[in-house]
């Protein structure tokens, strides 16, 4: 069974254009939002509050907010890595920021000398200071399906790390799979785990299409009860670890997809459409959008060819 | 649940190279057959005995049968339009042909005068004359998901076009989406109703990745108890109606699907990539396979990074 409605948010700005060579200026970042307000999108992640040294494509984020006009109703979300982060967003008038954590204990204790526990557990002071604020705040855990330094990312694991978010005071978290190692039927039992024992928790859902499984990922996520998935226009951003991989589902597939399958998301296909549109023009580089290359299966229609009788095969 | 066994189809040679401009020599064919052997590949579309004039790729079809060593136990099938492909099949020792018909009743009024049913109808010499000399002869159902030329393909359609099948003794049916409209719900609709109705024959689903929904339609199909799926080496192919579109599932994507998901497929992934790879460099252009570009995940873990302590994000 599928879910009558998901919610879909749009990460194109931030980790579609964070792998992206060109910089996008204000103007244009300011200019797709207003297309995704047009469309209907409900949650748009807007960008980031790194040091821009370390990602450049995303140091325009406290001026894109600053002149965005909010659309009632909508909720603009950006991702840090500390308390730096929510002082940015507090300042520049964000009111929604997502930590992450990655599920690799191996990668961790390499690099930071602690567990994802204990990284974790150091967000208490985001999480105190943003509330203070009147911020909301969630979290994420990339890796959670597969990791580049892990044979193995164990369910236990991730439950570990979604219980040391929920012991600082964050309950709607991510599980991510930038390393597009999810598989279907490892996505349904992940989904069903978190289900079982954290019953209250919102979740997302934020697959890659690195190995093709996007789409399936989804429809396993949708079978398994989740209703929140990420996606990014034209499909932009990549693997950080497979150069020249394919990035995020496109956000036109997914909505493909609902179209086709009666899901309701809330969103007007053919303005998204011309967002992605204008995504893959400003990119000036082939995309992993399917929709962008094929169009709408409605859009294919076309007249009955009358009496050529030639075609023996009729392929 | 997915089934633990699946038999794949390797169509490329067939569906996949008909649409490549490059021409593949009888002798590129045969290697590409050898490694495919040596994969273990249980079926292989090896190619059509159509005009030459209309699909010019396949011409060396004959000769192809003619020099293969074929495997003992392997299936070497050929797509036919008409009686002449099955001479052609006997003369040059095909064992195994598959007729086709195009789900669209519009397209086959407009373009034969008659019903998809009736065109079925006329396949019955065909199968008396395999049937003599020891041909098998199965079916195939293009357009089963949806068509340019028809607003909506209703199932009835479908099903009335299989009971055409099976008046003239075929019982193997494919059911196609050569113009990539399938999508997941309507793929468990129509493998349910095929199940219950026609619960003795035997089944393939044949799925393009025109809308990047060829993965999400196999593990639906695989969610629906059918287990018979045709793929092509490096995602070759294209769609008919959508110049520039992606084509078949790539086998490859497929394999790493069944490998992930411990579906056993009898095929050795490692020897299928090579195969794979061999193709993308005869084609010399890029493809839509996803593990061509991002190769396994099992073969991404590396060392883990010691001591660095930069990546405050873990990102």
């Amino acid at each position: 069974m599928l879910p009558k409605k998901i919610r879909i948010c749009e990460v194109g700005l931030r980790d579609g254009l964070q792998n992206e060579k060109r910089m996008f200026t204000t103007e244009e970042k300011l200019e797709l939002l207003d297309g995704m307000g047009k469309a209907g999108f409900s949650v748009i992640e807007v960008g980031s509050f790194m040091s821009p040294k370390a990602v450049p494509q995303m140091a325009n984020t406290d001026e894109v907010y600053e002149k965005l006009e909010k659309v009632p109703g909508v909720e603009y979300r950006a991702l840090i890595a500390n308390l730096r982060g929510v002082e940015r967003a507090i300042a520049c008038g964000c009111k929604k920021v997502k930590l992450n954590v990655s599920a690799s204990r191996a990668h961790n204790l390499a690099n930071l000398n602690r567990t994802p526990e204990e990284s974790v557990a150091r967000f208490g002071d985001c999480v105190t200071c943003a509330k203070e604020a009147g911020l909301e705040i969630s979290g994420s855990i990339s890796m959670a399906f597969g990791s580049p330094w892990d044979k193995e990312i164990p369910i236990g694991a991730v439950a570990s790390i979604v219980e040391a978010y929920m012991a600082v005071g964050i309950n709607e978290i991510s599980l991510s799979d930038a390393s597009g190692m999810a598989f279907p039927p490892q996505v349904q039992e992940i989904c069903a785990y978190m289900k079982k024992h954290y019953p209250k928790n919102m979740w997302w859902l934020h697959f890659h299409n690195t190995r093709g499984l996007g789409m399936a990922n989804i429809l396993a996520g949708m079978q398994s009860g989740f209703t929140q998935f990420d996606s990014s226009f034209a499909g932009v951003g990549g693997c950080p670890f497979v150069p020249g991989a394919a990035g995020n589902v496109a956000t036109e597939d997914v909505l493909n997809l609902c179209e086709e399958s009666g899901i309701d998301t809330g969103i007007d296909f053919d303005k998204a459409l011309e967002v992605s549109r204008r995504v893959a023009q400003l990119v000036a580089h082939p995309t992993d959008s399917y929709l962008l290359r094929a169009g709408k299966s409605r859009d294919l229609f076309r007249e009955i060819p009358t009496g050529q009788g030639k075609n023996e095969t009729m392929k």
